[in-house]
């Protein structure tokens, strides 16, 4: 019981990760007011920026952030990557460096944003939640990126150090696909697209625990299996919690009147919103299998009851009547018939093992047994 | 049982303070008659002014309400700020200054209203709901906040002194932020942000309560935990019914054909919507947790019982058998194998250690025990 | 168990007052075939009239109908009010008088209607549903009010003689409020927003009852009490059948392009669609709290059924042994220990205590008991 | 048991009825392949006419369907009534006749189709459901009535021979009401609005089962009563079924776009949809209802069990305590107090009654009994 | 139970079938990539094309893909079927022919897909999913169709070599109905509509086994229903899963604005439409008959518990007074009445024939047996 009971409280803690509970502490504070919210760290936030064109490609570690000044003016795509956005001060400079609005790094500092895209004058603002399965805590954790896409730049917030974006980096670096062929809003549909990705992976590993769940919810139908079901229905949530709103965000990047968006690249985002409704599509199915689950589940607790109640019922029914005999032959009774007869004993035993044989035999008939 | 009972009493009076029972006397009296629907209050109205520019500011509390004509005819930002609805002479005098519709001021004083914007000549009448943690009761309060937004001057009408706005003032008194900077539209935007941010605040209370009753749930499901989860999804209703009108509100704040909203202040009510997205975001969340957590709490209780039937069975099986050996021996009819043997009574009782021992055993091998 | 059973009947005989099953004597006649619908009545219709403008004001009882066509083409405000439906001869004299269509005829006399607004040339039909509480059945009774909306002239339909316009009679007379300065428009706003108001009545009369049946929930959970939750849904049911399709009404009578209600009246008309809205969402939370009652009640019948056999379960535990043990001694070995100790008896009586109250001590410290 | 099963395997067979199975022979044919998709019949298929104006009216048989093309050049109106859609040949003719699309006289044979309206160059094809209540299999029994509107003439088919149309032939036979004086439209609404006349009838059976199960409910929860809430509820999905995209095709039929609805008419589909929305209405609180009296019956089945229980927790509390007494004075120890006293039967007796009467009372007092 | 367990299994795993797992070794590649997702086929990949107009009629199977550049420049209608898409290599070639972009092609190649039509220039690419019932496993197969139209080609895509689309092959080598006279829209909608027609024979196959269920659950309810319930909503999710976003493809297909279909075939697309919405309306009336049949599984397992209780109590209660008796006369007080009478032992039995009569007539009265 013990282990059930910390699974259970763990289950339970999660959805508190996604809403993080330091927003309690920006109440009465004027809007754009820059303050972390969200898991605390340590490490220090750490400014990489790779400039490409077709044909050139610079790429360096920046240290003091004005040095992407030169690079925004030049007609080069520039991505600037900020792993950590607990560094306000930081935050601040590279807003004023792109002209960011302070409401935008109020919400880029702020971990409890939900999927959204925002239009400014001159780039828009768009925020999206990556998955990671967490192996450890065998579940899902949910990290907020936030990318500006402008004419010529992309500027990418991450929580943490992480390398979700290296396969892009590669790409780049070998000039591979057509990614160096085109604009800052083909570089802006890669994050997203490879952020989309790992949700299908993500989605493959809770079916293979659905499945997993399936074969234990058959032979052993502890309420363990229950909290399983319910752990696994909140993962669910959680994913369609960040891609229903993403969906949202991929249809306003491929309309016709989106002008940070050209028109060859739109057909990249639709694709992307196709994968989106994939994945909201499998939820929703794995939803309704987690749901049937449930009631199977529900219904063998009944079956598993009524088996025992038969069983009660059969035990006290072929009992009763031979204790009742002995009962009758117990009694002091001077004269009672057989009572000295040599096999009056083993006669009664006999009516005995009639009686419990014909008790048997009326539960096979009736099926209960 | 006692205390349940009045817990489970008290948690489903709370409904009818948000939906006011003074309403019916109303019934039959011409639209625009000012009766004051609530809790009757004792205490004196208060009215106090801020009037402010960039560079100057007054402050003072009125005691004629006549003397805002003066400032309302300035060029200078002027909010006045109403303690106490249950005065309705005194609105009566804040209508005729203001030229408030009679609906508008019947609406002010209706405790009864949902968060909705209407438009007027001349102004726009906002109302919505602010709520706050009734520590001693251990449940969200509701009171209603009332704010007429003219070209330059804001009215706030609360439903009984406190200090909800008073980082506003400070914020204004200091010139801190650019609240000095901008006009009216942008205090009607503080107003509603900062009872916004208290809808965090309260979310995240409900939070805990919800965290601290998953770990009740599991060591000790009563029929007090139901009535828990019960209270906090009344709770959880309330801050929607609270919130989901309040987001068409700023919906229709941040509209492009609002003349009352200046261009540069609609990016603040964008951020306030989003607020209120979040707000409904979580409050589902937790909908769903409670709704899982009343699934477990139903099965568990269904497990008890099938626990609690086992254990009547096992007792019965193993008993059963042994009444039915003493029984048989209890007979008495002469002639008994064994009867007169000295050993007899011990070989018996070997047997019935032995029937005891294999029933015990063929729980244990099917897992009853 | 008798009276239960008489209220469940009459709980469900009441939706059948609200679909009259007169319908099908209809079924196969041409439309507009004057036909009455509805509970057969026999007292005479009353046909009563008001005619008035700021200045004059005449009220009488019409026994010739004619007599209004003289009303009709004076610029004055005349209100002409039917109680009475199921004098079909009467109701078509005022539709020639007042140009009504066949169809709209047919739909005063048929009181299975649902409230809408219908345009015809020259005025607008709405039909809406005054609800009363019936004291003596404990229920929500429904009546068919039918409106037509002519340029200067109101016609309102009834039921049976009633007072419902009292108030709004009372008014004109006393030149209370703006009724007199205002046109047909606003008299009939009057008329639907005193029914708007009986509304909150009714609403509050069932939140009465809720609070009254949720401390016999808690105290006393006997079927009574689910078919108690089943009547107050289906009045709810009831109430928001009547609200929902009203609140189309009224905003359709807010809209701009309806030629029959003034600029002025509008903002009026705005203020009663609120009014519905109010309700609806009050209806809403009711429901929402009868739900929950519902899985209180459904646990609470869980939580006996587990208490019962628990009781059941110790009774038998603490018992069978005892009765095993008198069994052994009871057995007629000649040769058993203590058989012919003087004290044995009492040993034995020693020992079934002590095997007693050692289960009662498991029990208690299982928290059984 | 028998009967019940006989019932609950009809409840589920209707709805085959309505999805006719042979559906599946026309798997890869061409579309515009006329078959008969529905219930095979061998009667003969019946072709009538009827032609009229103000002045003239003409009815007869046809034998040889190319009669009818005369009627149709002519300015009457001309309603053709087909009875029997089995015989392809004829509808073959009949299309040919009046120009219809192989694709409309596909959806004519096929009984398949949901009630719809199709716009074809010079005509409208309308389909909807006539319900009739079959008594002997105390059911709805669907037929597919296929209409199609032109300029002057409608073509009606029904599945067989029938007298549903039979008000309207004599009301254009007298001349009453003013089907003689209006076109083609009229007539096609006359033929939709008997149909949704016969629909109340439907419903007002339906409720009459409600009502009369209601009591069996009460008074004798058995299994029974859950098959024909069930039954109750199917038979409501039917209607439902029928009339909701009925009221589409009436919603279409009124719109000011449609060419083959003159002004005048137009307010008649209004009140036919008005009629739909009445009965989809009740058909939800019928279905509501029946929701409410599945909860009724769930719970009166475990209120069944908490009686039983309690009922077997109180004899065996009674009469173990009992046995057990006699189980000790049926011990053989030599010496018992009172074995040899006279009274000592009396007395153990007198403790036993005494016994019992106090679990009785304690019962009692308990409120289980 | 060995058998439920592979059945219960094998029902869940076949979601997975149609969101294929291999997705995840997309995850980090560029969009484009052409990588086949899905079953692993080992068999070759076939294309065959079929060359016609009115007149003529070309059909061979190619060898060399580009073969086909010479009959897409034609103006004869040319349809390309490749059986196998997991030769990416050869979609790449018919992709250069014909210009398919390299998101179309990489969806070509990843059975995951949902059904949609996307347009691109001059050409339109829809995706449908294929039903087949697989006898062996009991259960529906998905397989996935792509389909390119062009202003005169049609490529199709299956999954592996299959004849579904035989029939149409038929058609045209025969010169039957008018597919010969018609354009490549008229191929396309026939491709669609034999694939929708197969639906039907799906959802008859669903409903037989429902029909078959029916028996099952009245006559022997064990869990096995429950999970064959379980299955066949699942397989009807399945269904839906396949038509629903269909039926917007066909939508967009018939809708005027679609260049690609001709005016004379939009009359086919929406019979097409139509049928799948009545696919659509079945589906949804299966899964109310499933959510009806779990209810009266849940009930009937209720009531059997109810059944099992009722009959040990009464075995209970007629077995406990009768050994009550038994221990009365088996206690060793050496007076008791009736000891030494010869006929005391046959009036104690006598008493004990009356008690267990009159306890069965008990039970007989309160209908419990």
């Amino acid at each position: 019981m013990g282990k059930t009971t910390i699974l259970i409280a763990s289950a339970f803690v999660w959805p508190y990760m996604h809403n993080p509970k330091g927003r309690s502490k920006k109440t009465g504070l004027p809007p754009g007011t820059l303050i972390h919210v969200g898991i605390a760290r340590t490490e220090k936030a750490r400014v990489s920026v790779i400039d490409y064109d077709t044909e050139r490609l610079l790429e360096k570690e920046l240290v003091d952030v004005t040095e992407c000044i030169d690079l925004r003016d030049r007609p080069t795509v520039t991505w600037v990557n900020v792993d950590g956005i607990h560094d306000t001060a930081l935050l601040q400079k590279i807003g004023d460096c792109f002209g960011l609005h302070p409401l935008l790094l109020e919400d880029i500092a702020n971990t409890g944003q939900r999927p959204k895209l925002e239009e400014f004058e001159g780039h828009v603002y768009i925020v999206i939640k990556a998955l990671v399965w967490d192996d450890a805590a065998d579940r899902v954790i949910e990290e907020q990126i936030s990318i500006v896409l402008g004419p010529n730049y992309v500027l990418s917030f991450q929580e943490r150090a992480g390398d979700p974006f290296d396969p892009i980096r590669e790409r780049i670096r070998t000039n591979k696909g057509r990614i160096r062929k085109m604009g800052s809003d083909y570089l802006c549909h890669s994050l997203i697209d490879i952020t989309v990705d790992r949700y299908f992976d993500i989605v493959e590993k809770i079916g293979d625990h659905i499945e997993r769940l399936e074969n234990t919810l058959v032979n052993n139908p502890t309420p363990k299996v229950l909290h399983r079901i319910n752990v696994l229905k909140n993962e669910m949530t959680s994913v369609r919690r960040s891609v229903w709103p993403l969906r949202d965000v991929l249809s306003q990047m491929q309309r016709s009147d989106n002008e940070f968006v050209k028109e060859e690249t739109r057909l990249y985002f639709r694709d992307a919103y196709d994968h989106t409704v994939q994945i909201i599509e499998t939820v929703e199915t794995y939803r309704d299998i987690l749901a049937g689950m449930l009631d199977i589940y529900l219904s063998s607790v009944s079956n598993r009851l009524n088996e025992v109640m038969k069983f009660l019922a059969i035990v006290t029914t072929v009992f009763m009547p031979l204790t009742l005999l002995t009962g009758i032959y117990g009694m002091n009774f001077r004269f009672m018939p057989g009572l000295n007869d040599p096999e009056g004993f083993w006669i009664i035993l006999a009516i005995m093992v009639a009686v419990a044989v014909g008790m048997i035999a009326y539960f096979k008939q009736k099926k209960w047994w």
